[in-house]
């Protein structure tokens, strides 16, 4: 196992019954592999504390570096992610003052009263760090448990957004390997995808471990099948992993090229 | 564990990594909940065997009735989902001799040869059924292992539905639980998802386990909170399911009425 694996969890029955898209997981996953982090897996699960309580033990088993939660953490009977992630660490859920502040704050700012559900939003887990809400009013989590950090955000994608980025992305890019990510983006029209396989598999054969390539058909045009070809490169260094994809791209087109009939075209490129 | 429990299992480092939406697992999540499943989880993991193969075999301890994987089927070098559930399973990748046949006759009827990347797509794990794929080339699999069945789809959305619609759901039918599920989706401004908790959990503790209620936060209307309610109810008789449904919205209705200034609307009701 690395040491800069991660996992997202993304809590809620409306997940798993299909009733929601997970853009979450996609946002986090894509924010995540971004920071040079290798995101190994993401689980969704029903709202049932036993069961997410287990499945973190077991996910803590892997030891990935950081654990990120969304779901949960509202003031409905049912956002009991909290709850979960303090059984499987083994701690108390205990009133943060901190959170208690915020929750305050925002009811407070509304002319409401701080009734059990909302207060029940300001326990956390003993020893976490509360995370700041800018746009709702749930708090989020932070946990560092022996090698991992345990963060919990809202389920609510704008308010899970405005935390990763005011609050949570910042400290772990002091914590995660600092990396540049090189993507190319080509449409390939006129390659089957079991004949771009075999090029693809030569390539990467000579390729550094940092290389990723990824087809996917999109169907036909005209008749001729297309694919998009997903070329991604890190490293630590910014010109290595942009001419790492480069030199990729182009050996694969002159294959392509010179092999079939084909049409090659880039779609995106770029490092960030 | 109910024994009607089921997971979904979407496999691929491009879902991980947030470059694609994960609509395979909310089109499988809705349709394993409407045949009456409980669909206890989904997980998404990247291309590696012995990881997908450890997870399989950690989910598999809680003995679901079902999982369904997709991804990972086709040509390529990373295509390795059938590798995985033959670790997991303690089986062999053997030659099926059907599945041969449907990849065959795909690639004849477009004068392609048989190569050993298209060959590849033929060998699934010992003693398992082959799912003819109607739209692609990669044919799934249909494993059964004491209590649970194991079946495996391709990741391109076309090809998964295809199969699902026309193989994979009459045959889990005739397994699961037959049940009609009742909906009903309200919009109701000027609430604050806090003070609607209250009411909610109330209306729950006197309803029936087949009874569900989500509540869904929507941002804000001229400045009033705006939450879709979710109402499901489940049951072995058409008419229970929806009445079960329908008094749970009055009840909601009446408290919200009486005791807020809120308007409350039925967006859509439904029974399948």
């Amino acid at each position: 196992m690395s040491s800069y694996d991660a996992w997202i969890m993304s809590l809620g029955t409306e997940v798993v019954q299909g009733r929601v898209l997970n853009t979450n997981a996609s946002y986090l996953g894509r924010r995540l592999t971004l920071l040079g982090f290798r995101v190994v897996g993401i689980l969704s699960l029903i709202d049932d504390v036993d069961i997410i309580a287990r499945y973190i033990t077991v996910v803590l088993r892997d030891r990935p570096r950081v654990i990120v939660t969304t779901g949960g953490l509202g003031p409905t009977y049912d956002d009991r992610t909290l709850e979960a992630v303090a059984k499987a660490l083994n701690r108390k859920l205990a009133l943060s003052y901190d959170a208690l502040n915020m929750v305050k704050r925002k009811y407070e700012a509304r002319n409401m009263p701080l009734t059990e559900e909302r207060i029940k939003m300001a326990y956390l887990p003993d020893g976490s760090i509360a995370i700041p809400n800018p746009v709702g009013t749930a708090p989020g989590c932070w946990i560092e448990v022996e090698n991992a950090i345990m963060i919990s955000l809202p389920g609510v994608p704008q308010e899970m957004e405005a935390m990763w980025e005011s609050w949570v992305e910042p400290r772990l890019r002091l914590i995660g390997p600092s990396v540049y990510i090189a993507e190319i983006l080509m449409k390939i029209v006129g390659v089957p995808e079991s004949s771009l396989a075999p090029i693809v598999k030569g390539v990467l054969r000579e390729a550094p471990a940092e290389l990723y390539i990824k087809s996917h058909p999109k169907g036909e045009e005209l008749g001729k099948p297309v694919i998009e070809l997903y070329i991604m490169c890190s490293s630590r260094e910014k010109e290595k992993a942009m001419t790492t994809a480069e030199n990729t791209a182009s050996k694969i087109m002159s294959i392509i090229k010179t092999e079939f009939k084909a049409s090659v075209e880039v779609l995106t490129r770029g490092v960030v």
